[in-house]
């Protein structure tokens, strides 16, 4: 016999998709959620839907948004003379955190890897070559400090240096093997500091 | 400025308001949640406004259900002469885990506890008083294992032995000060099993 009603096991079971989030944590999460008032409930599942219908991606840059351009693409408060290239929008949070940077990024959900079949027709580098035409003088490379990362850097340094535009890669102040969204701050920041052209 | 949409931030704001999601989890749920197909998201969504829209408490004895009544009081399988009195819904779950009781349930929603301004008439314990005018012979009293449960225990033999009904209390082979939810199910098994007049 099913000890709780079938809506709720429906909820618990959606909940336990979620990464981190065993059996356990989805039915405490289930029971937290059923005290709730219906208007929190609401906001909740509102907030999904919403994220998920208004966000995609910035047409300049790739970056989230829920406008056609994303709030960096769009401020004329950042440097216009530097992209900084990174794999994924959780980068550009853990870069803005540094708050050293205050240039322009592009985002390339994802990055090489001939492992997996990823090319550079896989990530979204494409759209960074128009941008070049323009004031740009440095790219700045900050792909993970890993074999893909590094694949990426060196393939953005061969496409990109033929075109004039200085490119550099953050230096591995990060430790090798790691992912950039999780390095703290400090290292992140001397990282981009050390700097050097390839 | 902001490193992602507004969406995005409400999103991340409302993850955080669940008990254990602390601002990185909510990040990292939102950017998962981000990745999903609007399908999936939707479906989660649906999840959490239909179980907090359709379940409610079960009119015979309170425990959760999208019905009128719970599958336990709807079930002509469970033993019809036994009431198990607990105070979560969780505690359904936790005793049915034991796959040892066969009985019906009666949930209090809570426990005696003069500490906090929590009386009898506070609790769900009034309409467990018509039940026992049918075919009830025993009366367990399956309360947590601390002060409140002690309190809620005794005032229950108060209340139901002069009825003619016998009220048992599960052994403390639980740890004391512990939660009933928590305990794993041979101890509860055990517990179950030693029950003794109060």
């Amino acid at each position: 016999m099913e000890a709780y009603p079938r809506p709720m096991g429906k909820l618990i079971g959606e909940l336990s998709k979620l990464p981190g989030i065993g059996p356990k944590t989805a039915r405490r999460l289930a029971f937290y959620i059923l005290g709730q008032s219906t208007g929190e409930v609401k906001n909740l599942a509102e907030a999904l839907t919403e994220a998920k219908e208004k966000i995609h991606y910035c047409s300049i840059c790739n970056h989230l948004t829920a406008e056609t351009t994303c709030s960096f693409c769009r401020s004329p408060e950042r440097d216009q003379d530097v992209v900084c290239v990174v794999e994924s929008p959780k980068d550009v949070v853990a870069m803005e955190k540094t708050g050293e940077y205050r240039g322009l990024y592009h985002v390339l959900h994802g990055a090489i890897s001939p492992m997996d079949g990823i090319g550079p027709d896989q990530i979204k580098i494409r759209n960074l070559l128009p941008r070049l035409k323009d004031e740009i003088e440095e790219v700045i490379v900050a792909t993970d400090p890993n074999a893909e990362g590094d694949a990426t850097a060196m393939y953005m340094a061969k496409l990109l240096k033929p075109l004039g535009v200085k490119v550099t890669r953050i230096a591995h102040g990060l430790p090798v093997g790691g992912d950039l969204e999780y390095a703290d701050e400090v290292t992140l920041s001397k990282a981009l500091e050390g700097r050097r052209e390839i």
